[in-house]
């Protein structure tokens, strides 16, 4: 092509490699960008070093946080005798958008997924053992996929002997949803857990 | 919400100001980020910066450059007496695709659209006054909208009075579009446009 701008093409495909943003679509990003006044694109470029920068694992828990504990794990007001295993950090974002969990999280970064050579080791699973001290119930909030189901089995068989209980998130039809279009696994097990009213 | 990483925050809000891009896509293109090694999340502050710095209008056509002329502008090969007046650097880059166009463009970075309070002096209309010497043909290449047809006819209405022959992109059927979808509009246009074969 004759008509080439480098420092556009290399800024579109910083964006392209974002997962999820196509050609088209990183290209109208880099045309934002451009159209931008100077002191906000330095924003946007600051806001990207100092969020790479600043945040790391939280020392207990894992998740992501600028300090040495995150918010979560220095607050008092929270039971640190419940954590709440996850496999992200979105899904402690997930869990504290309810209001309702007052525990303690710990984020795996990842489940246990053999086809793609991702054992414990890959996981927290040492900083999770590490931390048991004082702990009562470990709550298994891993993803209900096969890898989220082999991860909770596994911490489980460790923890039990351990003498602490462990529990695991209950399935059941989600709420707001039609039945008609709930799967047959799902709506075994919503049969299976029901509860008196 | 009591769990908050303040250097996340920030920088999902400046993902989010991105046009067509909601809370979870400004989530999960911070996410990347946060994974992406120092070096990479250099490059890609670094590609933000540069790109907003180094590029402007060039002085001839008002497209996108680094330099004083673009490449299409400075270039001897092109044919320098045609001119295809475009709305956006991007319609550029999808003429150049074609590999046919050897002209050159002027860039309009926009339409005139009242309602939107854009009038010639918003554009780079003067910026095309100014370079009409020895230019023989306008190509009016400004969309089939309704902003774009008004464009094309208050400039053709200037350059006319001035004896440079002034066109407009023929309208008809896409190439490789179904007729059965194509709206009246466009089927009259490429009726009345028939040639022989």
């Amino acid at each position: 092509m004759s008509y080439e701008v480098a420092a556009l093409s290399t800024l579109v495909e910083q964006f392209e490699r974002i997962p999820g943003i196509g050609h088209k679509g990183a290209q109208r990003m880099a045309f934002y960008v451009l159209n931008m006044p100077e002191e906000e694109a330095q924003k946007f470029a600051d806001s990207i070093l100092s969020a790479r920068k600043k945040i790391h694992y939280c020392k207990k828990c894992c998740n992501l946080t600028e300090g040495d504990l995150c918010t979560i794990c220095s607050n008092e007001a929270r039971d640190q005798t419940v954590v709440c295993v996850v496999e992200d950090p979105r899904d402690v974002m997930a869990f504290e958008r309810t209001h309702e969990y007052k525990g303690t999280y710990h984020v795996l970064h990842g489940a246990i997924s053999p086809m793609s050579g991702i054992g414990p080791d890959q996981l927290t699973v040492k900083e999770l053992l590490n931390r048991l001290d004082g702990v009562q119930e470990v709550i298994m909030a891993t993803n209900p996929t096969v890898e989220g189901e082999a991860t909770a089995m596994y911490l489980s068989r460790l923890l039990k002997p351990m003498g602490i209980r462990t529990t695991r998130l209950a399935y059941g039809v989600p709420v707001g949803a039609d039945l008609e279009y709930a799967d047959e696994v799902t709506l075994s097990r919503a049969m299976e857990g029901r509860r008196e009213i």
